[in-house]
């Protein structure tokens, strides 16, 4: 790589794991090559997971060698590595659709290979996903392999390390490949993540290049003899002291060994896929393999923008995002009041917290990727005078909803959550749609919700949330806003919505991105009102009363499921208070939402502009053709 | 024990903390008897957790002694065994209220004491809660103590293992007791367990009595010695060889020891709680200790009905609850049916599973206290063919709501959640109340939810989730119901309500324990029809679109909260269908409700026959006066 294209002979022989395996094995190192080669090329258009991709390709290489996919499973934790996977399954020519609308999806998908094991995005699923197919198996009477690949960041999510406990226990037949390459998205974290440093400084991690392929001919030799005296229950091959917490668990531990070595990966897997009860085989990658600008900075190449193949140019974006505006709001505000503290699930970068990580070090904890450990954290901090924010995407606080509702809500605590990526979040498809929150979030008691329609009412919250007592959420779309002078700190007019476009016959409600569309969609039209609903809890109960009474109707529109949302809120306070007028509720429909574009899924869900104003002229007002 | 009670002196001059340590230190033993005996005659009226605070009294007795509550924050884990902890806080003449309504809660909570340092009821939240604490602490310059008990059960949740790897890797000044009683609930399992059992062989577990007080002497002096050579920086020391997950986790493990020998306990606690990090004291303890008819049978005294403190008789419930229908249910079924597999977290008694996890062992698996495993794990095995039903409370099943989501849900999967304790489970209280997993669970899109009135509907909708592709929950109450006949299975008129009584005036729609409400409170008013709403997702459109044309009001009842509810639910589907009819949602109120008889909660939240009654009044109906 870091050279021009070449031709790909090898792959192109390769249209499914059975061509894989007619190749003589020392071409592999080949394929995997230009497996990476096309990778670039495709992840150069933006947007895709690049670096994870590269690291792993060796690996998926050796797994498909040696395993009979789709008889046996083969699952990838996230599910963001596989590309080389989707590439040796017969989807090499979909690539160039990956995470577009109707092409492949940006991780493993049930239904969109029969090569896909699970359905995945989040992380840390795929170890009980594994236990669950082994324990099948076995109920079942059939015999065929269950392998999975996961991430030591993945790893430390809390599900991953409680799935190890009952591996370790039940002793079914499965490969774990923990897949260490230092890192989740952000730098990784925790005490497990030193400890496996600690296992690869004892062997010839620190040895410099050439030491991965000979500490593995040095500990093939033992392994081969101890396997032929005492197979299937020697527990320990390459840690013969044992001080290994997979030890510990009751899961026999192969490792650390080169994950690039895709000859010696092979070999070892050929020993280790048919042992009984469970085995770890640790390999060591480098994110961004073969690419020296993206090995050299793998944050930034874990999803990078459009760039250059060849020489790895690229434009950093100019735009400022609602990740940003959050990130500098509360870098500032920590600035004034010393009870301010941030705790991010390893998501420092995504939700725009590296100025604050570095202006308020002490003030600011990322706890790997465990939402539930970030949320109750954040409770106790609260309980002890902090004010903490929890920092987190939409998508993987649902991960938390009983810590929401049990460690924080029942004390009613000062903790501010901080909602990045609320809504449709388009690429990344509905594993990721943040389009639950203002329902799950609703219906725990004493939890606040606004939803900012720009970067001014977004630190008017904070700074209400980080003042007042109680849970309070914040949530705000993927995508960009307008940054503001510092020192912005506006008043917030606590739980009032605000009329934006005055009309009194029909009246649009809506709050974040779902604004946006509503004064595009009214704009000019004369009687039409639009107002900022920005508090889903609490409603802005008199302006209700009084619209109820002087609307001839209202339309709520909201980036969030119809199902228990705002429109929901809307029609039990009407009724509640048996207050009548016809109300439209807009929102997303009560189905998962494949990637596309936000604004694709936007327009087929019925909530953008045209579709609003479609809803106006039912309602009978008078709206110009063709607008 | 075991003996007449006798007067208590010693405690009768505690009244708080201080009083505790002006007690000369050889008194504490007593002290600790005369708690566990009140313990005993407190317990003896059912309900209570006996076991594990008879267990923890020793230990509690031990940390007061030592720590300065409440500057020193101290937290128990799930917060059932710290009955010592309260009494010893000022709240003993309260004992006898304790689950009452108004009285003592069951648990922890901070608004009823100073003492306790966290609201809790879930498992698994006090390393996180004690992590959030400690940084808090250092954050704003202060020097309290943090500690926290948790008990081997708790300690595999994920939560728990994913605070432990950042605890590690913080290193902030804070005590992490291991309670270790080889419990949780339900028998312990998971590798860890196993690990913790041999970590006890290894030492003076297997010796027999009064051997822990010798291993103790016998490492006391080293321990003494090794911390004045290497204070704060030793990592372990009764476990130089580090074969320790713990150590492995970057945590000082100090242990086993015996959680029963009190002043050793203070002993060990002064020297370890001011050590710089964290530090984790394993304490081994008998759930039940002093009791012999508990010790032998800590499982069925983890929560005993009510009995003879002196002799331990009681008379066993007789009673046929929900948990034993399911599990009667779920027993026959698998007999005919090769797929049905179930899975517990940890609550093979509490869901009536004792009997099938005899019947099918090879069907069966306990995960341990980690729900978000054993949805996930349900996930793979439908994937591969089986038809898994986990076995789960309501307010359990929060943990998992990501899970649901994202792995089952997504793709679809043949899942059965069978969800015992829904609605006010009443004595636990605020924290184990199941009254949103109507709202959070209908958000989701394609999950069914049904409630059935009865064991044969429960046994119908069982028998239908098995046989129909997609996840359906079931959910059922904490209480009592009628056995049918072996071969039971109805089947099931799929997503229709059925109407139990006539009536084309106000209608009332109610599923599971509101339609009994309804039912009575309809009982022999003429034009009052009753509908058994035994689907809140889907609907039962058809019904509701006549319903809504042909009575003058509907009213609909749930034991759940109002917020994204069955009501709502009602609201949303007349309102997108422009049918117009008044409608009165009864549901629990949104805020959380405190303990008290389940009735009695419902009687305020204006859910029970008598508030029913007075809706029907309101709307016109004729009701007699009295009645």
């Amino acid at each position: 790589m870091d050279s021009p294209a070449t031709l790909t002979p090898l792959l192109d022989r390769v249209s499914g794991p059975a061509d894989l395996k007619s190749l003589p094995r020392e071409q592999l190192p080949q394929l995997a090559q230009e497996l990476r080669e096309e990778i670039v090329r495709v992840c150069s258009v933006g947007g895709l997971h690049l670096a994870s991709s590269l690291g792993a390709t060796d690996l998926i290489v050796a797994l498909h060698y040696v395993l009979n996919s789709p008889r046996d499973r083969l699952l990838f934790d996230v599910g963001h590595q596989a590309y080389a996977h989707k590439m040796l399954t017969g989807r090499r020519a979909q690539m160039p659709t990956i995470k577009k609308e109707g092409g492949l999806s940006g991780f493993t998908k049930v239904s969109e290979s029969e090569h896909d094991a699970i359905t995945v995005g989040h992380a840390s699923t795929s170890l009980a996903n594994a236990l669950g197919m082994a324990v099948a198996r076995d109920a079942l009477g059939q015999d065929y392999r269950v392998a999975a690949v996961i991430g030591d960041g993945a790893l430390t999510g809390g599900m991953a390390l409680a799935a190890l406990n009952t591996i370790g226990d039940t002793n079914r037949r499965m490969l774990m490949v923990l897949n260490d390459n230092e890192m989740s998205i952000s730098e990784n974290v925790g005490a497990l993540n030193k400890f496996m440093r600690g296992l690869q400084v004892q062997r010839w991690f620190q040895e410099g290049e050439g030491a991965g392929k000979k500490a593995v001919e040095a500990v093939s030799k033992p392994l081969a003899s101890l396997m032929s005296r005492a197979k299937n229950s020697t527990r320990h091959f390459f840690d013969p002291a044992s001080v290994n917490p997979f030890a510990a668990m009751g899961v026999r531990y192969v490792g650390p060994v080169d994950g690039h070595n895709v000859e010696e990966l092979v070999w070892l897997l050929e020993r280790l896929v048919d042992l009984d009860g469970p085995t770890i085989l640790h390999v060591v990658t480098k994110k961004g393999k073969g690419l020296s600008y993206a090995e050299a900075d793998p944050i930034y190449w874990h999803g990078p923008g459009k760039f250059d193949p060849a020489t790895g140019e690229f434009s950093a974006s100019k735009a400022y995002s609602w990740s940003n505006a959050f990130g500098d709001a509360v870098t500032e505000l920590a600035a004034q009041d010393p009870c301010t503290f941030v705790i991010t699930p390893a998501m420092r970068e995504g939700s725009g917290l590296v100025g604050y990580s570095k202006a308020h070090p002490n003030r600011y904890l990322d706890v790997g990727i465990a939402e539930e450990v970030a949320v109750t954290a954040a409770a106790g901090m609260a309980l002890q005078g902090l004010k903490p924010v929890v920092a987190i995407y939409s998508t993987f606080l649902q991960r938390a909803y009983d810590q929401v509702l049990h460690d924080v809500a029942i004390e009613h605590l000062n903790v501010t959550f901080a909602i990045d990526r609320a809504g449709i979040v388009g690429a990344d498809g509905a594993t990721h749609n943040g389009v639950f929150d203002l329902s799950y979030l609703r219906s725990i008691p004493g939890v606040r919700v606004g939803l900012p329609r720009d970067t001014a009412e977004l630190r008017g919250m904070l700074k209400y949330a980080q003042n007042h007592p109680g849970p309070f959420a914040i949530r705000y779309p993927r995508g960009n806003t307008a940054p503001v002078p510092e020192g912005t700190w506006p008043d917030l007019d606590w739980g009032t919505w605000d009329t934006v476009q005055a009309g009194q016959d029909v009246v649009i409600l809506a709050g974040g991105k779902a604004l946006e569309y509503a004064l595009k969609a009214a704009a000019g039209l004369d009687g039409v009102g639009v107002v900022n609903a920005r508090f889903v809890k609490p409603l802005d109960e008199a302006l209700l009363r009084e619209l109820a009474r002087t609307a001839r109707a209202l339309i709520t529109v909201e980036d969030n499921t119809v199902v228990g949302g705002f429109g929901s809120a809307v029609l039990e306070f009407l009724n509640a208070e048996g207050l009548s007028v016809p109300v439209r509720v807009l929102g997303i429909p009560d189905e998962f939402q494949e990637h596309a574009t936000a604004e694709s899924v936007h327009a087929r869900a019925g909530i953008d502009a045209p579709a609003i104003r479609t809803v106006l002229a039912e309602l009978g007002v008078d709206v110009p053709l063709g607008v």
